[in-house]
This record gives structure tokens, sequence and C-alpha cells, in this order.
């Protein structure tokens, strides 16, 4: 099978060679041509232009879109006038799944097959076997499983249902990941406040090996120590790109209670900041009503 | 070597058996004589009482404490007329860190060594190869050193340094644990709630297999939904033991932010009750300022 890939970044370049591992013909475009011929040289065929992956195909094309969602419709709208029916479009980045259900219908209307892919597992997944929640028609599954069967590591990949249902998992998945980081990151700050002095290096290896929290998320946790024992060189600022607030807002839509994934989020943002505002008017108000002192600012 | 294995619930049984199998000679008790009887059944030398233990076992002797922490001063009480300068005592129990110095500081007196372990992975970790976070005398530990090497699973046993430092990581595993276990319901509630129609036991899986969030406690979600798979048989209600409560206590002590944690130990209380009074008292307010709607109490 030929499958046209869409975007070579870190997710894309893994995820094509594991496709080229896996005797797949490849066609690889990317608006950054060093990533093309990136992958070119590992055995992918090479398209300078969107229309020039088109034509490498064969109808029924199968493209592959591993690229941020922001940029997702501009592919989409580049790509359309090239779309003919029985093609099927993957999208296997992180959108949103109500973004999702909107592209499938549109292309539902000129009779292509649109799948909402999650992919989980990081760039290690995509090169050696990731994690896949699909969503999307079941006819349109039944042609590219063997993709996802070839590419995912064992038992990991789920065809979820309709469309939509690929991204809504990953969203949450995300929102649980958030949870779970929160968790271990406080675990480690109460450690690293305590009157002991833990290798905390040592102590994510065991926690890793027989207990109850035992986890990818744990060793990652023992191999970030090991590189740096009190993690010196990195800041606590807590980036965040987006599926963690979905799942918040989701749970806000359906008033499903859920403090811990939430208060993750937000945790997530008071990292972002050096000082905050809350903190600058319960200061005040301490020192309105109980003279109590309060810290200068800067200037 | 041979071990004096005091408490046979379901750990001690566990451990006994995994004991017997790496060849050391264990001599069992119990207040529940029924349960030295199946340890003996499986090879362990039985005893009816702590002066029995003792005269089964040769100075220095080891004893193994596999009770709830609730009962560990009894048995410590009545075993000191028993004890000897150079006995060792592992308390392999979920018991606060604070205690386990006391103990370590009342047996110093003694001459006797105090070891606090915690030990995770659950049954079936004790039965075959748990994961231990250990503390006390290095002394001590180099000779119970190969116990704890030979029941755990590879590479999951961790001497973790002085006195408490072992109960002290149990705590915080546990911490984690209630965080974890949080954002996972919470992720199954927005599922539960959501417009699709989910195999939670399939999502499971392929969330076992190759994503981030791949975890023990994920196999185990996983195991679960297998059995029931909407989990209609079990009611919401989130029992603890303690040790999530120690962990937000020891953050409170330390001035540490663990807010994740905390909420998670506040969620399994608010599930202890149908209905709050906090709810009472907030709907009432809303009645007072602006009329709203109550919903009257059940008679």
């Amino acid at each position: 099978m030929k499958i046209g890939l869409i975007g070579l970044g870190k997710m894309g370049q893994n995820l094509g060679r594991n496709l080229l591992d896996h005797n797949y013909n490849v066609v690889a475009f990317d608006v950054n041509q060093a990533a093309v011929e990136e992958l070119k040289a590992y055995g992918a065929e090479g398209a300078a232009s969107l229309k020039q992956l088109v034509e490498q195909l064969e109808p029924p094309r199968v493209y592959w879109l591993m690229v941020p969602h922001a940029v997702v419709d501009f592919i989409l709208t580049d790509l359309k006038p090239f779309l003919s029916k029985g093609d099927i479009v993957i999208e296997a980045g992180n959108s949103h799944y109500k973004e999702s259900i909107r592209r499938y219908e549109e292309l539902q209307g000129l009779d292509v097959h649109f799948m909402d892919v999650g992919t989980s597992g990081g760039m290690e997944g995509a090169r050696n076997g990731a994690c896949y929640m699909i969503g999307g028609d079941r006819k349109a599954w039944s042609v590219v499983e063997p993709i996802f069967r070839d590419t995912a590591v064992s038992n990991g990949y789920l065809y979820a249902g309709k469309a939509g249902s690929g991204h809504y998992l990953k969203m949450v998945h995300n929102g649980i990941e958030y949870g779970m980081m929160a968790a271990i990151g406080e675990g480690f700050e109460v450690l690293e406040k305590s009157e002991f002095d833990f290798d905390f290096s040592q102590v994510a290896r065991v926690w890793s090996h027989g207990s109850v929290i035992r986890s990818w998320l744990m060793e990652l946790t023992q191999r970030a120590f090991s590189k740096d024992a009190k993690l010196k060189g990195i800041q606590g600022v807590m980036h965040s790109s987006g599926e963690g607030r979905w799942t918040v807002e989701e749970a806000l839509e359906l008033q499903a209670a859920t403090p811990v994934i939430a208060m993750s989020l937000l945790m997530r943002y008071r990292s972002m900041e050096h000082d905050t505002f809350t903190g600058k008017v319960v200061a005040a108000l301490r020192n309105e009503f109980g003279g109590h002192a309060v810290e200068k600012a800067h200037e």
C-alpha cells in the first residue's frame, strides 16, 4: 500500500520510518524540503508540493496528516481540489474532536473518508510502535486497519467508533496524563522538602519495579533524574498544548466532576507565572484587616 | 536463613509462600491458628504463641512483622521480653514513618535493629515479587538484604537510608497512587457522560499498550471493566486506609503545595457521603439571596 505522508516533524519523521520498515510505500511531503530529503534518504519517495504528492498516489488514495492541529485546515483546503471519491484522509495529530467531526462532515460531502486518530507514545512510539485511538467510518477502517496494526505496538490500536471518537479518547487520555504527572510531581515535591536525603533516581527506579504506581511515566521520571539528580537545570514551568484544557472544558460542558484533572491544569497555569495577582490581592487584604506585613514588589 | 513471620493475613500468607519458594525457613505465627495451619501445609514451621516462635529461632533472630499498623505496638510489646542484642525486627506493614522512627529508637535501647519497610505490589507482589522501600541501620541491612533481593521483583527493592525512610517512601508512593487513581477515574467519568458509546475495557486495553499513561493501574482498570463493563455492581464509594491522608498532612507540615494529591483525598471523603452539609448550606444561601429552589430532604 502507498501512503501520502504530509508533515515530517518529529512525529511524522518517525512514523515515516516505521511505515517504511513495514514495507509501505511512502510519498512524503513537508513545507520544509530538508525534512523531505531526510525521509527520502530512508527510502521514501519525495514530493515538492501537494500536487506532486497526489500525482504519485493511485486512487483511492490514502493520506496521512501528521501536522500541528493549527494547520490541519490549511492543508485540507489545499488538498481539497485534488481529493476524489473514495479517498481516505487520516488525521493523526492532536485536533479537538469537534473539529474532527466538522472535517468528517465536510469531506463526507465529497465522498471522501476522514479518520480522526489520536496517537500516543511520543516519538519513540511513532518510531517503534505507537498507540492509536481511531474514529471514522467502519468501511474506511477495514481498508486502513493493516497500517495501524503494523505500526502500532502489539495490542496498541482501537477502532473506537464514529467520527470524533478517536480524538475524543486522545483528549481524555491527555487529561488523565496531566493528573498522573501532577501526582508524580507532587510526590517528589514532598520528598524534596522532607528530612530525608533520597536519591530520586533510585526512588523512581524502585517505584518502576513491582509497585502499584509503576508506569511509563515513572520510568521517564527515573530517566530524567538519572540525567540530573535534582533537576537543577530545569525550571518548574509546565507548558501545555491544549488537550488537558479541552478535557476540563468538556467536563464542564458535561457537568462531570473532575477536580483532580482540573487542578492539574490550573497548577500548570500557575507555574507559568512568577507572581500572581491572586497573591497580591490576598496579601493586600491581610494587610488591610490585620496589619500583616506584605512583601514589597521589586521595581 | 530462618525467619519468624508474624501476621498471616492476605499479605503475610503470600509473603510466607514467596519466602518458602526461595528456600528460607519460615516459622509462622498468627493469632488465627487456621492461618498458621495454612502456611504449615505449604512447608512452614508453625508456632502457637510468640514464645514458641522465638524458641524455634536461633540468635541473632530475624522477625518479619506483616500486620495492620494498628497492632504493631501490641506485638512489639509482647515480643520485647524475648528480644536479645543483635536481633533484627522487620516491620513491613503500612505504619506512619514517625511511629517507625519511635520504634527504631525504642528498640535501639535494647541493641535490637528495627527496619521499616514499605511493601507495594499488592497480594500478587507479595506472592511473586514485591516492591520494597527499606529504612534502618545499614549494618542490619547488610544481613537482611538477601531476603529482600530474593522476594522482590527484579530491581524492586531500595535501601533508602535512615530509620523511617522506608515508610516515608511508601506513604508518598500511596499519595501518588491516590492522584493517579483519581485521574484515571475522572477520565472514565468524562467518557461515561460523553456522546460516544465507548467499550471501556477496550479503551483501558489500548491505553495499556504503548500510550503515555500505560501503567499497572490502567491494566487493573482493564481487568475491572472486563469483569463488569460499566461497573454496575460497584458503588463509587472510595475508602482509604491512611497513607494518602498522611501524605497530605506531611505536605501541610512541610508547606509543600500538593493540591492534586490533596484533592484526590478530599474527593474520597466526598464519596463516603450521600449528601453533604456543604451542599445544604450552599443551596440554602442560593435560596436566601436569589429565591432559587432547593431540593427538599427526604424524611
